[in-house]
């Protein structure tokens, strides 16, 4: 059996009962190491709580290696643990593919994931529109598809998840043209980063997908002890110190409602300035006034 | 200190191990009954396994009891549990704002939902647009607001996750009437029973949100033992038998990539249709072609 197992967000002890005995029932272990990090448990940490070897798990493992991985999971079970859920943010699902392509049962364990817990800023998840990944920009490289799909979210009046990069056990361009198996330190993007490579792009295209005045809330090490919100625009969040990763962020669209601000104040400088800023934000993409249908049109 | 903790999906093993130790040392145990059920666990299972009491909470003493839910949570610890994540599809936001004003400390303890668990079914989180619920239509109230937020995740390409009504512990009309405090046995809504209240609404508004022959993903028990998988048209699973609760769907949209296809056909009846099927359906809302821009354009 394969086991995908979920681990949450942040401590040892996220990890569900069921998937904790799963494991100890496992004769190889797997984290998969580079898309997340658990954010208060060590790798050694998760051993001693689990009682076994944890194999961690890169991208060129995980992509080419997944023979290795499943290597006798037919006769014996294997757990991939994944930082999150497995069909979070990044999905596994063409290793399960290739399990079931070569009958291995597969059995998941879910978890909760950024993608269900940001709704612990206070914001509805049903009111939040498709996931974009701000990735860090380099002097050639400045991707900004994400820009067209703010702008989606927006005009139907949703907000907009930012996930933002992390770079593990990447190696500079020089290491690498010259087959140098040495890396980098781990980079996280952080929340004021995100918010500068919003500006930059909005001042590129100029067709107001957002503003600088655009509400946001800036979510630090989400589920962790140290968790923390702010609130803000985008303007004054990428001058924010938002301390230790992970890091995400959210965009608010029009759809905010006043339960979701009155959760959101709590997370702001200056309750009144933030109000008059979702206010005046909520004016971009407004439909047009309801006009009642005639008696012809009114079917129902 | 008040926890709010989440159960996840099914088994009661589901819970984390952080929120099963803060169960134990909890002197009241609440359990949100009313939005959601714990698939493969009795509260007599749960009792068992938290070695505590389990009160279950129905919406009256959630919306109008919550000083009873936070009596001496400032001096001692109590736990409300929500099947799911506590800030899933249904959030519990005005609790949290309740006991922040009566300066009793929350913490909150993560866990999967359907909102990420769907991912799943092998379609990606991130393509996923608005979600929305699905009520059981009467005589005399069928709601059809969602019908445009699908139409507005359609038109963008985005999934749309349908979450289903279930009615636990309802009155009958005549025994609210008469003051009885007689309750209904629990109804949970089927995917047929979804499908055939989106053919009807279509064909009242008629202005091709989706039609019958949009893919549609079926998902039933999700989490549990005997979790499955149904892809096939909206006509199609309009006659499907989906078995016992609970159950979600998902209307496909335009950016169904290769991979999320893939995964998919593993849960159709006829794989070559079902492609055919999705093909078909992404001519709809089918963007205008891209038109190289001209040097002038052409500012990145």
């Amino acid at each position: 059996m394969l086991y995908l197992i979920g681990l949450g967000l942040s401590y040892k002890s996220d990890i569900t009962v069921r998937g904790l005995e799963a494991i100890r029932n496992c004769s190889r272990v797997y984290l998969e190491h580079y898309t997340s990090i658990l954010m208060a448990a060590s790798k050694e940490d998760l051993e001693e709580f689990y009682g076994k070897e944890v194999i961690l798990a890169d991208r060129e493992l995980v992509e080419s290696g997944s023979a290795e991985i499943l290597r006798d999971a037919d006769k014996e079970d294997v757990a991939f643990l994944v930082v999150g859920d497995p069909f979070g943010a990044t999905t596994h699902t063409d290793l399960v593919l290739r399990a079931k392509k070569d009958k291995i049962p597969v059995e998941v364990v879910h978890n909760a994931s950024v993608m269900n817990a940001v709704g612990s800023c206070g914001l509805q998840l049903y009111n939040f529109g498709q996931t974009i990944s701000m990735v860090f920009f380099t002097e050639n490289w400045r991707p900004d598809s994400w820009y067209d799909k703010v702008m989606e979210n927006r005009k139907i009046g949703l907000h907009t998840l930012v996930l933002l990069d992390i770079k593990v056990k990447e190696q500079s361009l020089e290491n690498m043209a010259r087959g140098r198996l040495i890396y980098e330190p781990p980079r996280y993007m952080s929340i004021a980063q995100c918010c500068q490579q919003l500006l930059e792009i909005e001042e590129t295209r100029g067709t107001k997908a957002y503003t600088p005045d655009t509400p946001v809330v800036g979510i630090s090490r989400l589920g962790s002890p140290t968790q923390s919100f702010k609130a803000g625009t985008i303007k004054e969040l990428a001058e924010y110190d938002s301390g230790e990763p992970l890091h995400s962020l959210v965009i608010l669209g029009r759809q905010c409602h006043d339960l979701e601000l009155e959760y959101l104040l709590e997370f702001t400088d200056d309750r009144q300035k933030f109000e008059n800023d979702v206010r005046a934000d909520q004016e971009y993409f407004k439909p047009a006034p309801w006009v009642p249908p005639t008696e012809e049109e009114d079917d129902m």
